[in-house]
This record gives C-alpha cells, sequence and structure tokens, in this order.
C-alpha cells in the first residue's frame, strides 16, 4: 500500500502541566494524517462531495499505543497507510517516529484507525449512509 | 441587560507546561458562554435556522485582557452580557471570576466581543450575508 | 468498583464540519471523566504529588469505539469505572450515554483506557518512573 | 523589527459546523507563530529557562479582528513582528493572509499580543515575576 509521511512539529500548546503533549491532541494528529494521506494519492477531503457524491469517512473505532512522550519544540514523523479495504471501510494504521539522540528514529507511538466512506442518506438530508468505497480510491492506495 | 452566569472545571488537559490554562482555551469557553447566554433567553444557537433563517453569529472583533491565571482542578465562572446591539452586529461583554483564599470572588479576566448576525446569502449558497437582529432576540436579551 | 457518571455539554466548537463531535474531542471528555472518577473518590489530581508523591497516571494504550454520533447543543453522559489495578498500572472503561427521542438513554460509545500510576525518577528529575498504586486509592476504588 | 512568516495548514478539526476555522484555533495559530518569530532569531522557548532563567511570556492582552474566513485544506500565511519592546513587556502583531482567486494574498486577519517577560519568582516556587527583558533578544528582534 501507499505509504505516506508528514512532520508535525509540537507546540507549546499541545502540551500540558506534565510537559508532554497531551495524549488526545495525537487523535487529532492522525486525523490530518489521515486526510495529508488521502491527499497525497489526489483525494483531498474538499475534494470527496463533487467526485463522489461521499461526505468523509468518520471514526468508527480507533486505538492508540503510546511509547514514548513527545515534549513542545519537537519534530515527529507520522507514517501512514491504510491496511485494508473491506466493502464500505477502511483501517488506517499510522507510526510515529522522533529522533533519539543520536538521530535515529524511535517508534514513539502506534495507532489503528477503522472509518466508513459515507455520503448522505438517499432517504433523510440529515442522516448519512455507508457506501462502496470507489475502485478510483483503492487503486491509488493500492500502489505501493 | 440579561446577565448569565456559567460555571467552566478547568481541566488537566486545558493547561499547558506552565501549569495554567493555556490562554485559546478561554476562548472556547468564552463561544460557549456566549451560546448559553443565548441559551438562557430562549434562543439556543440550533434553533436559530429554522426560527430566523439565520445559520449563527461569527465573530469579527475579539479581546480579552488576563489578570490573574487558573490552574487544573479550580472551577471559574463566566458572567455574560450583551452590551450593545446595532443592525446586525452586537458586542458581549465577558467577566471570569475565581474564588480567592478567602472564598471571596475576584475577577480573573475581562473580554469583549463583537458578532454579526448571518443568514445564507440569496444569490450564493456557500456564502453568508448579515441580517438584521431579530426584535424577539433584542427584547428578551434587554431585559433586566 | 466504583462507578461515576458525569454530564458534558457538546458545544459548536467540539462539533466539524460534518456537524458532529470530532472525534479527537472525546478523547478530552475521557480524560477529564478519568479524573472525576478519582476526584469523586477522594483523590482530586492536583492532591496526588503531596498525597502519594505521584504526578500523574500517562496513558499507554487507548481505545474507543463509536457507534452513534453527537451535535452540539446535546448532552452526553460518561460512565467510568476502573476495570483492574495490576501492581502500578490499571484499566479504565468509559461508556457514553445519550438520550433517544423516546427520552430513554442509549450506548453512543465504548472506550478503554490502559493507564500507568507515575512518580518523579530518583535519579533523574526530568524522568518519570512507574510506581506501586497506593493501597488506599486501590481500596476507594473497589468499593461498590 | 524582523519579521517572520509561517505557513499554517488548515485541517477539518479547526473546523466548525458552520466549515470555517472556529476562531479560537487562530489564538492557538498566533502562539504557536509567536514561539516561531523567537525561534527564528535564535530563542526557542524551550532554551529560555537554561539562557536566561526566564520560563516564558505569558499573555496579558490580545485582540484579533477577523477579515475573511478559512476553510479545511487551505494555507494560511502568519506574519508576525514585534512592535514594542518595553522593560519587561512586549507587544507582538500577527497579519494572517491567503490566497484569493487570482492568486494575491489578501489580509484575513489582523492580531495583536502583549506579553509579559517572567522568572520564577525569587520568594515563592510557585509564583512567577515579570523580569527585565534581556538585551540580547531586543537587538536580534529589533534587526531588520
Amino acid at each position: 500500500m501507499f505509504t505516506h509521511r508528514r512532520t508535525f512539529r509540537i507546540e507549546f500548546g499541545d502540551c500540558d502541566p506534565a510537559g508532554i503533549v497531551w495524549y488526545p491532541r495525537y487523535f487529532g494528529f492522525f486525523d490530518a494524517a489521515t486526510a495529508s494521506l488521502f491527499e497525497a494519492v489526489g483525494f483531498p477531503k474538499r475534494s470527496l462531495p463533487a467526485r463522489f457524491g461521499s461526505i468523509g469517512f468518520p471514526m468508527v473505532d480507533t486505538r492508540a499505543k503510546f511509547i514514548l512522550p513527545s515534549r513542545y519544540g519537537e519534530d515527529i514523523v507520522i507514517e501512514s497507510r491504510v491496511s485494508e479495504f473491506r466493502r464500505s471501510s477502511f483501517d488506517v494504521e499510522h507510526r510515529v517516529f522522533k529522533g533519539d539522540t543520536s538521530g535515529n528514529e524511535v517508534l514513539a507511538i502506534e495507532a489503528w484507525e477503522t472509518r466508513v466512506w459515507v455520503g448522505k442518506h438517499p432517504d433523510d438530508p440529515e442522516a448519512i449512509k455507508s457506501r462502496p468505497i470507489p475502485d478510483a480510491v483503492i487503486a491509488r492506495m493500492s500502489a505501493d
């Protein structure tokens, strides 16, 4: 699968009184990383309604394992890829790397997401309904 | 003018590595306090589209003066009122109080907002347009 | 185990362009709910350093399953309890309920946390080290 | 004065149900922009305690005027500079630019900050005290 890497700068306001990133922020970074992954293969989130009638891919299940903390002023790299496509849902994996004191990358966090591809419900404009993931999306993401 | 008070609990995640509330959070509290002010006089934000065709009151100008910091585990009280209505814009004032060691309320922050009452633009569904503030809103807010 | 319930008001700013709560916010609510659970049994987070030399209980693993979305102006109830204590780590379970149109509570989210009880490292003031969870904490949480 | 420009990508989670950036987020961007301004002249925020005994520059007064909204997927540029130094406080100005449909930069927001340079209080380790701004900081920022 296509793998995308994006660097995030940890800001002062991302950190808590313990001086480390307040963990809910990481889920914000992961949401941005998934959006960047789709943008990198040609499907920026804002283009989805016009191209596919999709209004996004809300989260249904997510998990993160925190191995090493980060502090403000540090840069982290989030490496993201789709690990599996099903008919109307898909899984994303994120791995967060940071530099150690020798300049090597070390694994700081692992995270998993299950999202569902949705459009407006045909019978209720306020509701949403799962949709088959377009072949074009699967094809582009499946490239190495 | 009608004055509304709402208590906010300061959470760990609202605070930064200096151990005090990260100031952008206060603007989030103020936005919630203004929504509560409108709800308290019978106009919850979610009711505005159906009742008035309004889609909200975005911020055009805001300022805050920070006098005393707050820490997690503390409760603050935000006292809010509209200070002036114009044709399609209005001003809100917030004062943040916290308890001192003697149990008295002390002023911790003063803030001001100018917001504009808007609806969808008649010629462009993606755009917004200022609208006259409904008389009913002004009447209820103007009560003591 | 002791179970604690806390109501959270969903604010406009908690919601995203799809009109529903942006899921990273829920992890912020869960962090606040866990802090409230400890406060409810007599151990507010800010008291931990002086009482136990603990500087908190950072997250090591968390997962959430999202069943029903919520919108601004709604209230959700988060029911939280410790599900297991080990020597220096423990698990928390959260269940989020919201009212359905008949006024019944329906399950909207399930979430799990594994946290570790930590204090300052004896050899490095910048670092942290896991510590045994105090008996008093386990005793109070284990009450029904 | 030295002027620094930094680009910020607007993420889905920065936006509210009206589809535009929720204004409290901008104050988070401004706080990061001020930190970047200091880093750009050689004083990253994390270096301040060791170099100057300073523990930061908390906000005492801030204001923003919102001229044009932004949406997710857009990039904004924040241009920041110190506009005045006093003995222990200083003012920062931010201007937010975005591209218009012709590719020109247009002014979207203007913001102002007054911050105070602080260190630990000599008599109370929990408290802070204003400090004279170091000459080296003023000299570097005053370069064109």
